[in-house]
């Protein structure tokens, strides 16, 4: 999902430009409601109904870290799926699963995979209807998710206005902390490690708080963070073409705990991780309230939508720095 | 697709397990209409409208065969997933594309996928509105399809009643005939090698004949052949319980130049093959002549459908032999 993630002669033309490679190659259809560059797909059904369409595909040598199991990895798969129609507002009403399948695999991990994508499925409340098995020499997991929804009540990537204030779902820091963790620190103390690995291999979507969200009929937009917090306030400021300024990083306690202890900073862990599955929003302030309220008190304001500059910035006492365009640096270097 | 792609481990558990495994830990769902087990799956919209759903999987490592082009293996990745919409007789509305892509592809290859893709979608009529690119170690283009239709004009894999005539849309044999070329004899003479290529490399989806059985309604089961012809028909005799017995296989010519140059059994090349995307029917003899003017005569009957004996057998001349249930051995051994 990240451009970071393609490396070698890919790297070099980059996710964005292979994209753009395919949109242009598929050219424009008078029924798409929603083509690329947005959290989800959609086709128009009737005047006010859509068909929401999403694919993520999970792939075993750039998106497995070291640790996580199977059931893990298949449940991940699904999260990363839903976790784009809940920044849309919209509840999944099935999915399909393709799967690449290591000839090396044995029958409990076939087990365990279809565990991990029958729970996920479960815990967020759709059937899984059909899929397709094959042998790959990369273990591969891609989920298509279908929804129907109401056109005029989706929430895009576009929409934010001026002085709208960008809002989150959660705090930032743990899955990064966690990764590097994994990667480069070996394992940190007992509670420590028990929350930073529970955000790295057992991810959740905010599906029932982007529910709530659209329910509440005031975002203006919205994007879900699993490309990094930085990235995705960069999607929503570049699509918009708004500047962004950013007073306030939810950090966890866990990435905080972890950032300490090895000196690292710890707003670039929560700014430039990824695989973190909150949403961004924006809201009017005058509906703030109301958003607030919806959520439970889960929303959490991190900034405002401004036309003085372009791009995000971040306030640090009386300095305002720029907030980078970059997510998570892969795992697999 | 077929269970004897799966080797080693895998291949000992066999596809077929592995999908029992998916389907029993996902369980039943009160809105799914066709599920596991069909040539798509669907769900419930309305009382009288389904989303159909459906995702096949192209892996390089295994269903690449020597010479073909990256923009030709994106196109059969859409056709296979097409092929299985023409069976049921429903049209694809739109299309989504997950990629996982070597590191060591170049910007030509990207484009040459994307030009494939594009190609395929074009000449089935519906878009491909969005998708997601990975790095992977095994290229892997997996596409998912969506429609609507109407429930009770999907054709489905059940519904073919005691003395239904057996009906196909082509002939067979040049796709398996082409691949063993290919794969193990050099290349033929130039007419001939012509012909077997084309089938392997550019094979086509029978869409159009598809929609066009639907809509002579009387069509009582199908499925598409891509898994071979004896596979397709073994799965229509043991879901619906009855037996089949063939007197007439369809050969193609260059299948059987091919068969005659290289001391092979045709009918083994045609009833064995895979990859090929030919829709095999029942239709009770009273509609058969509907159904064979409704594709402009490319009907051809193969056999019917009989409960004097289960499973599926041909005839030769006076003896009758047992058709075996297995596909294509894949060509990567």
């Amino acid at each position: 999902m990240l451009p970071s993630k393609l490396t070698g002669t890919l790297a070099r033309l980059g996710e964005v430009r292979i994209i753009q490679i395919m949109e242009r190659a598929f050219g424009e259809s008078r029924n798409t409601v929603v083509g690329f560059g947005d959290d989800v797909s959609a086709v128009r059904l009737s005047a006010d109904k859509i068909a929401v369409l999403k694919t993520d595909m999970f792939v075993g040598s750039t998106d497995l870290p070291p640790g996580m199991t199977l059931r893990q990895a298949a449940s991940k798969a699904v999260v990363a799926n839903v976790s784009d129609l809940a920044a849309k507002g919209v509840h999944p009403m099935a999915g399909l699963v393709a799967l690449g399948l290591p000839r090396s695999l044995h029958r409990s991990d076939i087990e365990q995979i279809a565990r991990g994508l029958s729970q996920a499925a479960k815990r967020y409340g759709f059937p899984l209807v059909g899929g397709d098995t094959n042998e790959s020499e990369d273990l591969t997991i891609s989920i298509a998710l279908f929804a129907i929804a109401v056109r005029s009540r989706m929430i895009l990537r576009t929409g934010a206005g001026i002085n709208d204030l960008v809002a989150v779902t959660g705090e930032f820091g743990s899955t990064s902390a966690g990764l590097q963790s994994v990667l480069n620190f070996g394992i940190p103390p007992k509670k420590l490690a028990k929350d930073l690995f529970e955000a790295v291999y057992n991810p959740t979507a905010r599906l029932d708080l982007g529910l709530r969200l659209a329910a509440s009929r005031v975002v203006t937009s919205s994007i879900d963070s699993s490309d990094g917090l930085a990235w995705s306030l960069h999607q929503i400021s570049s699509l918009n073409r708004v500047g962004i300024l950013i007073d306030n990083v939810p950090i966890s306690k866990p990435a905080r705990e972890f950032a300490a202890r090895h000196d690292l900073r710890e707003r670039d862990l929560a700014l430039y991780g990824g695989e973190e599955y909150e949403l961004v929003v924006t809201i009017s302030p005058r509906n703030f309230s109301k958003a607030y309220r919806a959520t439970k008190g889960k929303l959490k304001k991190i900034g405002y939508v401004t036309d003085e500059f372009s791009g995000v910035r971040l306030r640090l006492g009386g300095r305002i720095v720029e907030v980078k365009k970059k997510g998570w640096e892969h795992f697999r270097s």
